[in-house]
C-alpha cells in the first residue's frame, strides 16, 4: 500500500485540525500516513485519539515554514522544516505522496527544486476540481504560474487531458480555453497564440469558455494561467459564501418565512453540500516527479481527511506514471 | 436637458428590444433620445408604442456592425453604421452620451477613434458597478484592456477614485488591487509593479484584494486588467444563474419543499434582485473625451432603459469633465 507524508505544520489551523485529520483518515485507508513536524507535539496530539498505530508513523522535523517565509529561501534556509523534509521524503521515494497545507509559494518552490519535474514539462501546474452543473471540471492552473507563456498552457491541457482520461476515465475529455469571448480572435496575447497551439493539438478542444459559462460544466478540462485561475476559484468560493449569507439574512426575516426555511432545509443542505470544499480535497501539482497535493491554507481535519484520502487514491492510480509516460509521446 | 444617442441596431436583441427600452426611457427621463440605426425599422417599431414624441428623434444610419466585424475596420468600412454614426454626434457635441449593446471591441476601437482619449490617459476602461455585500463596487477594466501595463492599472484607480468620489459621493473611496493574495509581493509581473505605483499615490489603497472577498465588498474601487475583470464579471454572472437553477431543482423535487418553496418565495426574490443585473444598467468607458456607454450584449428593453437613465445622470453629473479635470493633478 502507498505511503502518504503530511506537513502537520502547514496551514491557518495546523498542527491540531492536520493531526486530527490524519486520524480520521488512517480509519479509512490502508495507506500508511507519515507525520512529519515536531515529534513531541504530534505524540500529544495523537494521544487524544485512538486509531490503527501501525499506520501512522511520525518523522520529526523541528522547523516550521510560515506564511512570510521566500518561497525561495526555504529550501536553503529552513532544511529541517516539515515541508522540506517531506518534499525530500517523496523524492526519495519514501513516500508516494505529500500533502501540504503550507505556504502555496514555498511548496511550488520546493516541489520544483527538490522534488524535480517530469522530463519535458515546462511547468508544473496546481489542479483543483471544480464542481459544475455536469459534475466537476479540472481547473488548472489554479495559482502555480502567476506569469505564463503560451507553451505552459497547452501543456497543461496535455496534463488535464490525461489526468481526465487515466483518472477519471472520462474518454475524450473536452478542452476550454478560459477567455473573455468565445471568438477564436478574443482574449490577450498569450492566451490568442494558446489558443492556436490548442487548435493545432490532438486534444478534444472545444475553444474558448467564458467566465458566464464555467458553472454550467461546458468543459472537462478548463485551462488557464494560475493568476486567472486562482481569481475563478476564490470568486466562486467567496460569491457562494456571500449568497448564502444573503439566503440566511432573507429568511430569518419574519416568522412565516422561518417556517418555510424549516420546511425547505434539506433542499438548502443539498445545495449548500455541492458546494463544500472540503469534500474536494485538494489540489494536485501536476508535472512534478513525485506526488505533491496542496490542500486549503484554511483547511481543518474534514478537508485534511479528504486531501489524503484522495491523495492516496492518486498514488495507486500512479497520476504521476501517468503523465510521465504521455506528456512526451 | 441632455440628448442621448443609442445605437438601436446592436446588441443580441436589436432593434426590436433596443428601441422598447428607449420608449419606456422616455417616460422617465427629461433627456432627448436619438435613436440610431435604420429609418424604417424605427419608425415602424415606434408606431406600437405611445411615446412623448418631443424627446424621441430618429437619426438615420443604413449600415450596421456585427459581432464578426473587425473591430479596427469598423471605422474605415462602415461608416454609415449606427455604431460610427452615433459616435460621431458624440464627438461633434451633438449627443452627449452614447448607448450601446454592440460589439464591444469595434465600439473601444471606434470611442478611441472618433471620441478620442482625454488628454493625459494613457487607455480608457470599462466600469462596472458590481453588487456587494456592502452595495456596489466599482470593477474596472472590465474588457477593454486585455493587456495592461502596470501604469494603466494606476491611472484606471485614479478614474474610479473620481468616479466614486464626484458621482456616487463616497468621501475617500478605499482602492484595491484584485490579486491572488493579500502579501505585497504576490501576483504576476504587471500586479507587482501596480502594487508600488498605487502604495506611492495619494488614492486610499487598502492593498490587494483576494477574489474571496470581492463579494464581502472589500473596496469601493476593484482594479484589474481587462481579462481579468470580464473573467470576474462573467463568472458571477454565470456561477449566480446556476445556483439559482440548482435551488429550482431542490426546491421543486417533492410537493412539502414545493410547499416551502411557496413560503419563502418573497425572500428568494429579494435574493435575485440584488443580482438582478438588467438594473444596474451598463459600463461607462471611462477616459474618452465624452461619454460612451456600453450595455450588456444581450440587454433586453428593461435593461437597456436603465442603461440610458444611467447614462443620462452620468450626462448631467458631467462625469468627463470631472475625470478631465482630475486626471492630469
Amino acid at each position: 500500500m502507498s505511503k502518504i507524508a503530511i506537513d502537520v505544520m502547514g496551514g491557518d489551523n495546523a498542527p491540531v485540525e492536520i493531526i486530527k485529520g490524519c486520524v480520521e483518515a488512517s480509519k479509512e485507508t490502508d495507506s500508511t500516513l507519515i507525520l512529519v513536524g515536531d515529534k513531541d507535539i504530534i505524540i500529544k496530539e495523537l494521544k487524544k485519539y485512538t486509531y490503527p498505530s501501525n499506520r501512522i508513523k511520525i518523522l520529526h522535523a523541528s522547523e516550521v515554514v510560515t506564511m512570510e517565509d521566500s518561497p525561495t529561501e526555504v529550501i536553503r534556509r529552513k532544511k529541517d522544516s516539515s515541508m522540506v523534509v517531506g518534499l525530500n521524503l517523496l523524492k526519495d521515494k519514501k513516500a508516494d505522496a505529500f500533502v501540504s497545507a503550507g505556504n502555496t509559494g514555498a511548496l511550488l518552490a520546493g516541489g520544483t527544486f527538490i522534488v524535480r519535474r517530469l522530463e519535458g514539462v515546462q511547468r508544473p501546474a496546481l489542479a483543483s476540481l471544480i464542481p459544475t452543473d455536469k459534475g466537476y471540471s479540472l481547473l488548472m492552473d489554479c495559482g502555480a504560474n502567476t506569469d505564463a507563456k503560451a507553451t505552459y498552457l497547452e501543456q497543461f491541457a496535455r496534463m488535464g487531458d490525461i489526468y481526465m482520461r487515466e483518472l477519471k476515465g472520462i474518454d475524450n475529455p473536452s478542452v476550454g480555453l478560459i477567455n473573455i469571448g468565445v471568438e477564436e480572435e478574443k482574449g490577450n496575447t498569450v492566451v490568442k497564440e494558446a489558443y492556436k497551439l490548442l487548435q493545432d493539438s490532438s486534444m478534444n478542444f472545444i475553444g474558448n469558455v467564458e467566465a458566464r459559462d464555467i458553472s454550467m460544466g461546458e468543459a472537462d478540462v478548463l485551462i488557464c494561467d494560475g493568476f486567472v485561475g486562482n481569481i475563478v476559484l476564490k470568486q466562486m468560493e467567496g460569491f457562494g459564501l456571500w449568497i448564502f449569507k444573503l439566503l440566511k439574512e432573507e429568511l430569518t426575516q419574519n416568522p412565516i418565512r422561518k417556517i418555510g426555511a424549516a420546511i425547505i432545509m434539506p433542499a438548502l443542505k443539498g445545495l449548500k453540500d455541492k458546494f463544500d470544499y472540503s469534500e474536494q480535497g485538494g489540489a494536485p501539482l501536476l508535472g512534478l516527479n513525485g506526488l505533491v497535493v496542496k490542500t486549503h491554507g484554511s483547511a481543518k481535519a474534514k478537508q485534511v481527511k479528504h486531501t489524503i484520502l484522495q491523495s492516496a487514491k492518486l498514488a495507486d492510480q500512479d497520476v504521476v506514471g501517468k503523465i510521465k509516460q504521455n506528456i512526451s509521446i
